[in-house]
């Protein structure tokens, strides 16, 4: 049992809680959370820590599976939540490759310009798995994906979902397109509503920074400007919110193969 | 010029940020920003503050409106946010009375039952003025609408949205069935889509904790079971962007008077 701050385990996790770096160069991420632990595929787990308490309700859950228990004292320390369930993995990280992008026909994508919010970023992982998008390209300047905050919100979508971080954000709208992929923008040129275009073939979705929306460069690049039309005063949506109800209807046209 | 930690004003700030109680018993609430101060109803706001700095860069805005100067150091003390802007406002609460919620014929309403985070409730009152909803039932053990960071993620929708704290929700939804309000819960007993459903006629969804869901006593008064379809091993969406693809549905049903 651990039972000092000073432990190089310990350690080790309280900087990979707080370091996009030392994440990287360890090729791992942390998970919180009994839910979280469940679902990670098992050859992804390099190492669980449970904490004493947590040890003694459930030991049953871990009959012949290594793990480390941690004096609750220590597991709170290391813990990034306030109320810790008593249980963390490292787990390694993931490494798609574009092919694995082209698995379906008429695929579905978003492309993440500069999202900075963890909870935004972790809500469109799961919503995205929810409506049935087929992966995720993210711009280098988006928050880290394995920052715990936005772990904790994709709900495990993290695991399942296949995502690529991209040097140049322009460039990848142009391979879509060379694909036969269709990119939208919502954006404020927009002329027709959303649920106006047909998403039935391949479709892709900019979705811009929460303040800022997204650069004119990228913006230029899309084949569709469309708008999410809006009641009262409200002038933008929230980012997650906005992608949210984009692919939700993409989901909706799919569902029932309908046509608009 | 305020320059103390001690001054009896900026003592007060600080507690109205952190004490319901406190903001309760003075009848007012804090915004922060130059966006919600401009978008504050003028007859509403009690009391402006802006930092030295604000001041001097942005005096033009103030000319013959009455405002405190606070020094630098004290204003980022006294406020909420990490990189303050520099101006901040006591504004009035509001007290909204059940009429006011029956202005328009077929009227849309969220019933949102014990929902705790304040990002999602911010988020889904600007979202719910995006979407042409006419008002916003609470129950009593939601977040506080008037905690800063619910203010903050409400984008200034705080000032336009009809709201109401019920002390019983399930009462509530009696009176808004015998108005002829159909009333529609998000549910895992849900058998069609919620796109699959028409709601031109009078519309409430009830939408219920992050966690939890609904309570089984508010979810059996419901006229209707809805589901939100979900791909791959998403179990739930975010309670805020589950309750925006309602809200949309219901606005892009309406916006082209469309049946479904």
């Amino acid at each position: 049992m651990i039972t000092s701050t000073s432990n190089q385990q310990i350690k080790k996790i309280i900087q990979l809680a707080k370091k996009g770096k030392v994440r990287r160069e360890e090729d791992v991420f942390l998970v919180e959370g009994l839910r979280m632990y469940q679902e990670a595929p098992q050859e992804k787990i390099v190492k669980t820590y449970v904490s004493e308490s947590f040890w003694k309700r459930e030991q049953k859950r871990f009959q012949d599976k290594e793990i480390e228990i941690v004096e609750d004292r220590i597991f709170q320390n290391a813990s990034d939540t306030i109320t810790p369930q008593g249980i963390l993995s490292i787990v390694r990280q993931y490494h798609y490759q574009m092919e694995e992008f082209w698995k379906k026909e008429n695929p579905f994508f978003l492309v993440l310009e500069n999202i900075q919010d963890p909870g935004n970023m972790g809500t469109i992982f799961r919503t995205a798995e929810g409506a049935g998008v087929d992966g995720i390209f993210l711009s280098k300047d988006c928050v880290d994906i394995y920052n715990p905050k936005v772990i904790r919100s994709t709900m495990g979508s993290i695991y399942r979902m296949p995502f690529l971080y991209t040097d140049c954000v322009t460039d990848l709208v142009t391979q879509l397109q060379n694909k036969k992929v269709r990119v939208f923008a919502a954006h404020l040129k927009g002329e027709k509503n959303y649920d106006q275009e047909n998403y039935l073939s391949g479709t892709a979705f900019l979705i811009g920074n929460e303040g800022n929306g997204l650069t004119e460069e990228l913006a230029q690049k899309a084949d569709c400007y469309i708008k999410i039309p809006m009641a009262g005063k409200v002038e933008s949506l929230n980012a997650a919110v906005a992608a949210s109800i984009l692919m939700y209807e993409v989901s909706r046209q799919r569902r029932g193969r309908r046509e608009i």
